[in-house]
Order: structure tokens, then C-alpha cells, then sequence
């Protein structure tokens, strides 16, 4: 059997010409920058061995990665509670779809598409200061990550702000169904830092490590969440982790995975570990193009696939 | 033929036993506290000729009917430039869906539901503040109703502006589709503030008058609106005047008019008229039910309806 | 002031640049030969005075306007009751969609869109066979044009009822919820042979007259319908003639009417007469383009907008 | 470790309570009297071990877990191109909603929604009679379950077919887009059929243990379908499974897997085997209550989940 590194060589090499196919995000000029052939990729095993190539090292901004992050606190915070505020269907609409809430009454249809994200960062809010919401995410991802050098890009969370019109209407929708316990502000304020956090490949490869693990990071032994809540999270990412195109990840890759527009996704083989993919060209689904290609010719060779 | 007050009294009088059927607007406390017993109505003829009934002294809050005025300020500065911006078809929707809105790519179906007449504010608060600009409206008011006393009640304004989530979400909503110029706030601001103008019934059917006379307000004989415009401002009123009850108003009264949630509805008879009736219970759909009865009543007797 | 005919010349004349823009309606091949350029125009008065224009002679299918008929007849045997049935609101949507239905629990918003239609035409149906149904629409439409000549196309019948896969799911969907009470094949039979009902301008015109004259045939003095039915229909047509260009019908030309996909439109002029236009070139939304641009010429200069 | 059978009875016997609970199909006849308290479960393992509890020999209607076979049966029939007639993403709607198809063209979401299911069987009767074609689906099962005995319940095949309104607007909904090749009636005939397939729960789980391994039968060692497309059967199975409730049967039982309305449930342990699961009481969702409970408690027992 080839080596971790090989097979991560092997299958990232196969896909080198999807590099640069499709289109860098452009709803912030920080995003916009990103030069289009960036690609990176990192693999972490429970036992700690590791795989690295190309750009796995350079930082970029994890996006909706960091729903997955923050629905952990959240239920750790509440636990089933948090259900009664958000469902855990997929949508069948886009991220940003504003259609189900008003046929829902304000119940967003998973924590994982904006409004339901939105609805999870408020409840982390929970007597807390916007800075002390941020700064205890901030703590659990470098935890996660066993790494306290991960940071926040201010310049990206607060074009983010600036230009979050379409997350303040979903705000304020639920806001108007009482599903909002915090100010629309404080909660865009916590949510746009959140989305704004940078990663490397390793870093966020390692960071999701404790969900290959039934909730325990494997390699510090720190419980992160029960067992349970775990393998929720993983369903979550199983079946809404790629917007509107889950299905089509699942179909292709076969594995609890969370995407963000910066091109970075993660996912998780149970009991095995996590690989971290980015590039930052986007297929029409907002999913990284060659992250999918990359991810889904990997699996292919090692038949890590769960299903 | 009977006289102008007799015919009103007797339509008035034939509904009594319709008032306090339906619901107050309980959203704002201002609004909850009216007593559900007001019945007033007024007419008002292009001779200047007069008749008044039961409550017709008393002031409320013309809530959605601002949106006529708001549309013919916004007609006289942008003339059909508007239309680039807000539809003019019904909606089939609640006043206040934002499902359509997303379909439609923020450009909201007409200027007489709430995503509209936003635009339609929004578009008034060009090269103004906020205080010039609510100021510049309260001013068309006085000016079509010949009454500088009246007035916003700030009590209503701002109850409103801390509870316009909904509101809020649609603003939103539309600046995330490039389709709102000022702030979100700003246009809030000054939206709040046309709602909660006081009027008592003799003071809005006199206001209305010049949609009955082409534009030109037939007692100072000040141009308000061009002809033309006049016509579509009726239009408007016919087709969605109601809400998502303007087909059962066209059946019933079949006339062009507005209704706003604090109970009022104001109806054009061209080339004769205009009544306002008054009655705060609201049926389901948010237009007054004593309301609506009487001017079925008025319109049955008279043979005013244009259909 | 200029005679009748002087009127429709001029009207008709300023608008010939208008013919041929837009699209035959191509969904069936007996629709999509009729030559671009036909253009015909009638006016009858209500004191029998009548005006004609170029190809008004012509027939045409009248497709849609002949829910106008259908629901004439309904009311009459049904009247009241059929509101249980059918909704008196505009849809805000195209005149085939499907979603309120889903929605709103297979009660379609009005018995002018599709879905409203087939449920009227179920209604006329009650212990007919399909054969007497529509011999019943076609001596009804026979006795309001006072002309026993006139004839379902039955090529075009024909073959509207072999592509008729969008009003039967209307149909099935609509008796999924009970709301229909003969087979959808019984009830698409009669549909597509009132659609394929063929009239010229001349004829078109003289058979809503009775709508124009509070529901009596003003003459032959026949009574058609109620005053108040006759009210009820025109109202109807105000808020829903023109599938989802109502509110710009009624913006351009400011009176209940009625268009067809095969380029017919007739208004109502209450207590003056009717009008009936054809120009097969369609507009985006379905609506003849000449025949719209005809009336609002016409209308503008004879001032006979109600509104 | 417990034996397979010891594992079944404790997970069976654990939920007895919640048999009953919930409602049994009552849209026909024939499910509507099926006794509610009924409740068998079977395990069959790729290496030919059995266990079986409670009315495992029992009989029931499949209904929509027919979907998987037909889906089997069309992508080795026509492998890709079934991707351009049906999507692959959760519809996030109930499984007969017809909004998604207005709005995306007449494709429906998935293949295990009613839209999708129509579309899967239209393509299997591509060349033949509506005979051949329900026969061909017959043997596929007979030889999935390895038992000839296999039948279809035709009271329920007449009776599904009688009351398929809903069914007809959907299939008649895409023909209007194109996206069926045979008549409605030919495609309900088979898909009546189909649905009616009456298996019991021993059979059941023994017909999908081609999908646990890699699309081969361990047992006979018969090839199904390529190991890729047995793949992409257990994706659409964990994401769309369960109508709208695939969430909740992912954070439950974490297996791919397929529910009917007559109350029996299949689900795939990839190389280990299947549980077939059936009670007729089904929640709001349209899943079986207490299948689903048994389900849940086997697989916390066994640890079995993929996630």
C-alpha cells in the first residue's frame, strides 16, 4: 500500500489542470485577490501521521467552515436545545435563500446555510460581550487545532460587515419571528469575525480531527464533544456541508465534508482522520472546484468513503 | 335623490352592528390601546360640498395610506424612472412577503406593499435628510388635506421603528440587490415616520381629492400631479390597494382606494369625490372590517363604483 | 368632438408601427400560422353604434377570454357558490403556475388564470355530458354576440387538447384536493373547445356588451346576468385580465378587459360600450402588443378610462 | 460481544412501547387496514448470517422503497444520462410537493421523491410494454431477494392507481417541460405496480444487501451494478431517503436507507449487511414510528453508524 503521502501526491497531482477552473469569490475585494492557481491540501490520521502539498501552509479565510466550529460550542452550550431554534434538514435552496424561513416562521432549516448559522452564533451570544463571543470561538478553533497562533483577518471580517445586507435580512426576518435573542448588529458583528478566521490546510485539517474521533481529539485526548453530538455534527456536514450541492459531494466524495467560499473544505473519515483542501476557484455551487476534484480522486484511490 | 349626508348616514347607520367585528392592530402598543367601538367616515365632493359621520373629528394613524402620498411625491421627483425600480402588478402575497422579492431580484412587485413603498422612501431621500425629507412629505400632506395642523405622532413613529424587523429584513433584503440608495436605517427612519401621520376622516378624504380631479386639487386648483399620473396612482389603488384582499374590495366596493392597519381606508370616486371611513377592527387580512362595510353600504346606494 | 369611427381610425392609425412586434403564439401549429400582421379593431356602443378597422372581420381564436363566458355561465348556476371553489384575487404569478395552488390547497386564486378557469369549466359540467357543456358555452357566446354563425375551431380544439400536459396537472393537482368533480379528462374536453371558440373584432365586442349595461343585453334587452354579477365579472377582469400584466394594462389603459394567447383583447367601457382588438403578435407577457397599444391610443383620446 | 440475534431482540424489545405510535396510511384501503400494531425486523449479514424478530415473515407494501430497485434498475439501463432527467440534491419540500419543478424546469430534485421516482420509471419503459416493464422490475427484486415467490399486491397496484391525482399533476407537470417520454398512464401504471410490491421484512433486507457490498451479491455472488453506482444509490439513500425527514433519520441512525408508507424501512451497514424494518404507524414525516426507534437503538448498540 502506497504511503499517506503518496496517495495524497498521487491524487492532487491527477487533478492539477481543475486548478483555476471556475471563480474566486468577488463579494469582498479581500476575497477577490486570492490569486486563482493557489491549491493546497493536508491530510491528518488519528494517529497523528500527517501529509502535505502545495500551498498546504498558506493561510485563507475558512468562511462557512466555521459553522461547524461554532454549532460545536453551541451545543455544548445548549445541547438539544439549540433544535428548537434550528432544524436539521437539508434546505433544497441556496445558502443565502430567504424562501423557507417566511414559509417556516423563521426556523431556519439547518445550522449550517446562513440563517441557520446566524441563529447558532446568537445563541452563542448568551450573556456574553460581542468581543468575548469572538474571542471563546476564537479559543475553541486554536484549541481544536492545537495551535494559538491562528488568527482572525480584521481587513476581511470587516469588508464582511460592510457588505452583509443580505445576512442582516435574514437577521432581522427571524428577528421578527423572535427567533433572535441578540441585536441583528451584535450578532453580524461576531458572525462576520467568525467567517473571517484564517487557516492553513494543516491547521483546519487538524482543527476537525476531533470529529474522525466520536468527539475527543485523539492526539491531546481533550474532549471536545460527547460521542453523540459528534456524530450529529458529521450528519449535518453529510447532508447540508456544500449547499445546494450536497448531494452531488456526497455522490462524488462520499464523506461528512463543510465548504466555505474562501475554497477551503474539510471533511472527516470516521475513525481515520480529516484532509483539508483549498483552492480558490468556485464551481457554481460556491464549492471549491479543484478542492472537489482533488478530495474525490483521493477518496477514489484510498476508499475512504463511508457509504 | 336623497342628500349627501343622508346617503351617508344611512350606509353608516346600516352597518353599526359590524363594529368591533375583527381585531384591533396589536403590534405597537399605540395602536392596541384605540378603542375597538371608533366608527367615523367622511366625504368629500370636487364642489367642496361635505358630509361627515359618527367619529369622523378623530385622529388616527393612516399607516399604509401614506404609501399614495409617499408614491406621488415619488412621481413628481423621478416621474417613470420609478418603475425601473418597484413592479406595478399585485403581488398574491401577503404585504409583507419577501418571498417574491427574492424570485424577482429585489425589485419589489408594486409601490403599495411594504418592499415597494421602502423604495419608494428610499427614493424621496435622495439629496435630503432624514428630517428634510419626512418634513418634505408631513408638507404634501398638509398641503393636499388644506390643513397645517396636522401631524406625525412620535409616539406611533417610534414604536414602529423599534419593532420594524420585518421592515428591516426587506430593506435589507433590496440594498443586497443594489435596489436601496441611503441606509437601511435612514430609509426606516423616515418610513416610521410617514406611517404614524395623525389624521382624523374629513382631513384624508379631503386629502385624496385630487385623484378624483385629474391630478389638480379642485378647490385651490394647485396642480398636485399630471393627469396621467393621477390615472396610475388609481390604478395602483385599484389593483393593490388592499393587500391580498384587493380583489375582494374591487368586488365588493369597486373602487380605487388604500386601507392602512390602523384602520382607516380612503376610497376616489372620479370626478366626484373622494370618503375616508375610520373603524379600527381589522378583518384577516388587515383592512378595516366596519370599514369596508360601510363604503359597500355607500357605493351600493350611490352607484359610485366605476366597474 | 370627432365621430366614432374617426376615433378607432386615428387610434388605430397612430399605432400601425406597433404591429408585428412580438411573437405569434407558437405552442400549437393551427396558432402559430396565423399571419404577424393582422390587425383588427370594433367598437359597439351600448346604444348600438359601431365603429371597425382593418382586419375586423378576421376570426381568431379567442383562447383565454373565453373564461369571461364561462364564468358568466357559472355564475348563473352556481352563483355564489362558486367562490367556495375559486378565489377572487390576483396570483402574482404566471397564468399556468402551479405553486399557490400548492400552497393555498388547490384553490386557485381566480377564474381567470388557468387553474381557476378549469375549475369553473368543472362547475358547467355538473350531470352535462362534455358534448352538452359545450353547447351550452357555444349558445350562450352565440346569444350575447347575437350571431348563431359562430364556431369552435376544432382543429384548434384538437389540438390544444393533445398538448395540454400543463392544465392537466392543474387539473390532477387540483383534484388531489377534491376541488374538482369530473374526470380532468371530461374537463380539459370542454376546455379546449370553449378555448377554440373563433369570433372576429365585430363579434368579440358586441358579446360583452352586457357588461358594459350592468348585465342586461342593451339590444336585445336580454338579461344575461345580475347587475351586481355583471359588476363582480368586471371587477375580475380589472384585477386579472391579463395574466401577470394586469397592473400594466390597467396602468396603460385603466379598464376591465380581457386578452387571449391568440391576440384578441375586448374591454369594457361601463355604460358607454366595448371594445374588442386583435393583433396576433404577443408581448413578453402574453398579451397582444399592437392590440394593447391600440386601446391605450384609443382610450387616451376618448378619455374613457374609469379610473 | 452479543450474538446478531441477542443484539436484534434487545433493540426490538427496547421499543415495544412505541409501537403503535403514530398513524397508518389511510390515502387507500388496502394500508389503511393493515393492524397498527405490527412489527417485525430482519438482519441478513454479507456472510449469510440471519437474524429476524417479531412479524419478520410478514408481508407489507414496499410503496417508495421501490425506488431504490427502479433507480438500480436505470442506471444500469442507461448509467449517466438518468443525471440529465433528475437531479441528485435533498428537495428540502414534502416528496409530492410540485413547487422545485416550476421553479427548476420540470427536473425534479431526486430520485427517491415521487417527481423523480416518475422520471426513473418513464425510463425504464423505454421500448417496452407497460407489462414487460413491471415484469422486468419484478425479476430484478426476485433475483435482489433471491425468492421467486415474490409478487404484487394488484388490490393495492388498482387502488394506489385510482387515487394517483397528485402522481398525475407531477408526471403531467414535467411532460409540459419534456421530461417524459411515455404517456402519464403508461408511467403510472408501472409505478402503481411497482410500489405495490409486497415483500416482508427477511425478504427486504436480504433484496438491498447488494448496496453493503459494493453492488455485488455476497451471496450469490451475482453482479448488480458497478460498485460506483452502488455508491451513489447509498448517498441519494443518506441524504434523500427519508422525504423530509432525512435529517433526522441521518442524526438517528446515520445510515443510508429508505422508507415507504406501508411502515417497512431498508437500511445498508456498508460490508456488513442490512436491516429491514417494518411497523405500519408512521410519524408526521411519513416514516415508521417505531421502525425507526428500533433502527435507532440497534445501531447505538452496535455502533453501525458511518458517521
Amino acid at each position: 500500500m502506497p504511503s499517506l503521502q503518496t496517495q495524497l501526491d498521487l491524487a492532487c497531482q491527477s487533478i492539477q489542470h481543475e486548478i483555476g477552473v471556475g471563480k474566486v469569490a468577488d463579494y469582498i475585494p479581500a476575497l477577490a485577490q486570492v490569486p486563482a492557481d493557489k491549491f493546497g491540501a493536508a491530510i491528518v490520521t488519528v494517529t497523528g501521521e500527517k501529509a502535505l502539498f502545495g500551498d498546504s501552509q498558506e493561510y485563507f479565510s475558512i468562511q462557512s467552515i466555521s459553522k461547524v466550529f461554532a454549532l460545536t460550542a453551541s451545543l455544548n452550550l445548549h445541547d438539544k436545545k439549540i433544535w428548537d431554534r434550528v432544524g436539521r434538514e437539508p434546505s433544497g435552496n441556496a445558502f443565502n435563500s430567504i424562501v423557507q424561513l417566511e414559509k417556516e416562521g423563521g426556523i431556519p432549516r439547518n445550522p449550517l446555510i446562513n440563517a441557520g448559522a446566524l441563529v447558532v452564533t446568537d445563541s452563542l451570544l448568551e450573556s456574553k460581550t460581542t468581543e468575548d463571543c469572538t474571542a471563546h470561538l476564537l479559543k475553541l478553533v486554536r484549541q481544536l487545532a492545537d495551535n494559538d497562533s491562528i488568527a482572525i483577518n480584521s481587513e476581511v471580517a470587516q469588508s464582511e460587515r460592510e457588505t452583509a445586507h443580505r445576512n442582516a435580512s435574514l437577521a432581522h426576518f427571524m428577528q421578527s419571528f423572535g427567533n433572535l435573542k441578540r441585536t441583528v448588529s451584535d450578532v453580524l458583528d461576531v458572525y462576520c469575525q467568525q467567517c473571517a478566521i484564517a487557516m492553513n490546510c494543516e491547521q483546519l485539517a487538524r482543527s476537525a480531527l476531533y470529529l474522525a474521533s466520536n468527539g475527543t481529539d485523539p492526539l491531546t485526548k481533550t474532549h471536545i464533544v460527547d460521542e453523540e453530538r459528534a456524530r450529529r455534527i458529521n450528519a449535518m456536514m453529510m447532508l447540508c456541508g456544500h449547499y445546494d450541492a450536497s448531494g452531488d459531494f456526497a455522490h462524488r466524495v462520499g464523506l461528512p465534508g463543510k465548504s466555505g467560499v474562501g475554497g477551503g473544505i474539510v471533511v472527516v473519515i470516521p475513525d481515520i482522520g480529516t484532509v483539508a483542501v483549498w483552492s480558490p476557484c468556485l464551481n457554481v455551487n460556491g464549492n471549491s472546484h479543484a478542492g472537489t476534484a482533488a478530495l474525490e480522486a483521493l477518496v477514489r484511490a484510498t476508499n475512504w468513503n463511508v457509504l
